[in-house]
């Protein structure tokens, strides 16, 4: 009986098209799916050249996999993996490898390394990021937990990833559940980047008063510039796309009510947790909530009616600015998310390379850009940079651009256009770079009325004081 | 033998505070600790009118109160709760009460609940804020649970409680763990407040050049006006507290790396997890986290020196934006506070009376302030708003300083004076206000990539597209 190098529980269209990549790069692969449909077309949709097998069973699908058996797992995050592994984990051998694909939360992983060890089994987390398209032609991939089980997988993964300057872009990412964890933090940029270039767009249009047309030209441009990058390229092609269903442009018949799908929060919570300040992530995650309160929304605009904007005097220059502030703005969310990375490797002892991850979202996944290309040279020089912004290339590039910041974000205050990706991009830049921040006053009123104590400029030791009201 | 009314777990400061407090009231009370020393305390600093007792066992303690007993705890949020009601739980008679005043999780509230209720014991828990001195002489309580038993409780709480035009500042305020939670809300207020008067404070010393005698000038005034409250008068008499080290005022020799207990950071974490929006208060937890990367923020100032900060050219006007555009920006980190407390109250079953929220931080705790009394006429006349914002009073004062938040908001942009606070409180305003967010493009990128799908604003139902990617 022929025996499969590899297999994948979940037939969706995520992991029927990783199948494929991965039949494609020459390695036979079996696929499990309890929904018959799935299996079926996962059979008509392969080409001749690939060695791929459908399976209704799971004691079919383990029974055609060579030892120790590699499966891979794209079934949605939470419950079903769960419910997979109790089933799957009577039927596995000593030494073979589970491999999760979803976007499971790092502690659901944690728990899982643990119960599957107790079963003398291997189980990993693994991030994937490209959508459906990048499944199939080349994703960005973020494997972590037992190095010897990594290495096993590690020629598939490099064959079936998206390639930069013909390196794959995947690698390890350190131990237990980084992988996921990764990824985590990937998405929480996503959310940050998409937030940012939606304020860019209602910048553009409300001050600067640019239609579709213009606005998939200066997208155009961005993206042949230093900020091509995969959103900012969708963004132009967005701009393109005409309705099926009326006479106009299909994204101004898109309600403006966002969906979410839970690891933008999550990267905010762990954020909180270990005591990482990443505000932009954060508001981009509060904005898609606040986009949701629609109707009263209508109410307050029709409250506070008298908003005046005041075009810009030179709309080109302005259009300029918009781009270099969304440029340093992006910049600075990637600072905020892998400084999380930094403190996240340390607390949770992930030993996460922080060279390997920027060189892996290169290209493959959702927040690719030729920005990372620098990131890469700056950890290269410096492995352990606890914040992007202290490396002085970066330092030089984004002194480059503060000032258009700096004009955007009192543009859209002076102009009531929502800016809060923007905003608080700058103001975390602007309290990063601050040797005395104001916090002085909040620990003296902390000590005022709840006698927290607090610690001094000029001596150690933690210190309360007695404060004297006046009587006035 | 003689009875005692009510007993005190927990002797620390704010326990045997409150314990004079309510015998201040004519009401006998029984104080227990583990620590003999603070048993001494209370008999010591007891007045001769006091019916005070001190007990150093639990079986001493429960022996001595009539029944019910009505039992207050005052300890450490979290494990010591738990331990206390291990102990005194099988000393305790059905319909006994156990009332929790510390800060502690509402989750962890609604699981005390459930186990005394099965054991015939009625437990609360009870937000009590204004510090150590406002437990002595008139604290905001804030009970929340089982309605028969706060019905036994109410006479002594509103003794108690701080008074504002001779109403106490107490209420029910709803099932379960209600009372937790609205002083979890009252604490994340608390915190976006006092990041706003940091913020304040910076952009009067480092823009305006304002010493601290004009600080305490510009507090004293601010106080003096519809700025008065708790939060401003302490900032006022700080700037006014020397040093008894050196020879100079305090406040200049505090480090600024800030504390925090949590409270803040539960309210963050909640909102998301409810789905409402709050980004001043969670910029205020983040700031409170960036603080504490001191060594860093000075790398990242050396770095990053060329900032230039141009005084304003009206000093003057300058003062009276910035005060207009905290009174505004305060306002609407109430808001935000506010509309949680709606979201949860729904959420959760809580039936949380918002009137009577407003009505009971009027006095006695720290964010008691008279703008207040401006809500509490709002949710008079309307109990259900669900955001102050909406009510037409506040929407006359809201626009009467919006202008000044604009231009203090564009004046710490361009000068590199972080104002998160300042930004985020008018981002949010400004998108709340909106009733078309670019939000609808942040739905084509995610149905672009990730098949997510959108709403359309033109007709029902559930679309997704396949979108042209542009080859250039």
């Amino acid at each position: 009986m022929e025996r499969y190098n590899y297999g994948m529980i979940g037939l969706g269209v995520m992991g029927r098209n990783l199948l494929y990549n991965i039949a494609d790069n020459g390695f036979s692969i079996a696929g499990f799916d309890l929904d018959e449909v799935k299996i079926k077309e996962l059979q008509e949709g392969a080409s001749s050249q690939m060695k791929v097998k459908g399976t209704g069973t799971l004691e079919d699908f383990v029974a055609a996999l060579e030892t120790p058996r590699k499966i891979i797992l794209m079934v949605p995050a939470g419950k079903p993996v769960d419910a997979v592994l109790e089933n799957i984990t009577p039927l596995l051998s000593k030494g073979d490898i589970v491999i999760d694909a979803g976007n499971s939360y790092f502690k659901d992983t944690n728990r899982r390394v643990e119960d599957l060890a107790s079963k003398n089994l291997h189980f990993m987390g693994m991030g994937v990021s490209g959508g459906e398209k990048g499944a199939r032609t080349g994703p960005s991939i973020m494997p972590g937990g037992d190095l010897e089980a990594f290495t096993l997988l590690q020629p598939m993964l490099e064959a079936i990833a998206a390639k930069v300057d013909n390196e794959a872009c995947t690698a390890y990412m350190g131990k237990g559940s980084a992988g996921n964890y990764v990824k985590m933090v990937h998405n929480g940029i996503e959310y940050a980047i998409m937030q940012l270039i939606s304020e860019a767009y209602d910048l553009l249009k409300r001050g600067a008063g640019l239609n579709n047309d213009q606005l998939y030209e200066v997208f155009k441009e961005w993206n042949n510039g230093e900020m091509n990058s995969f959103l900012i390229e969708i963004t132009r092609d967005i701009f393109q796309q005409k309705d099926s269903l009326t006479d106009s442009f299909l994204v101004d018949q898109i309600l403006d009510k966002a969906g979410a799908k839970g690891t933008g929060k999550w990267t905010s919570e762990q954020a909180m947790e270990i005591g990482v300040s990443i505000p932009t992530i954060d508001i981009a995650v509060t904005s898609r909530i606040l986009s949701a309160y629609k109707e009263e929304r209508i109410l307050a605009s029709q409250l506070y009616s008298e908003k005046e904007i005041t075009s810009p005097e030179d709309i080109k220059l302005f259009i300029q600015e918009v781009g270099d502030a969304l440029f340093l703005a992006t910049l600075i969310s990637y600072a905020q998310g892998l400084a999380l990375l930094v403190k996240a490797s340390e607390e949770y002892s992930f030993q996460i390379p922080l060279k390997d991850v920027v060189k892996i979202w290169r290209g493959g996944c959702i927040i690719r850009s030729v920005l990372l290309e620098k990131f890469y040279a700056a950890y290269t020089k410096d492995p352990n940079l606890s914040n992007i912004l202290l490396d002085p290339n970066i330092a030089v590039l984004v002194k480059s651009k503060i000032k258009a910041l700096r004009k955007t974000a009192g543009y859209a205050a002076e102009n009531g256009i929502s800016s809060l990706g923007i905003q608080t991009a700058l103001g975390y830049f602007d309290a990063y770079t601050t040797e005395s921040l104001p916090v002085n006053l909040i620990q003296a009123q902390r000590d005022y009325f709840g006698a927290h104590t607090y610690q001094r400029i000029d001596r150690e030791g933690v210190f309360h004081t007695v404060w004297n009201s006046v009587n006035n």
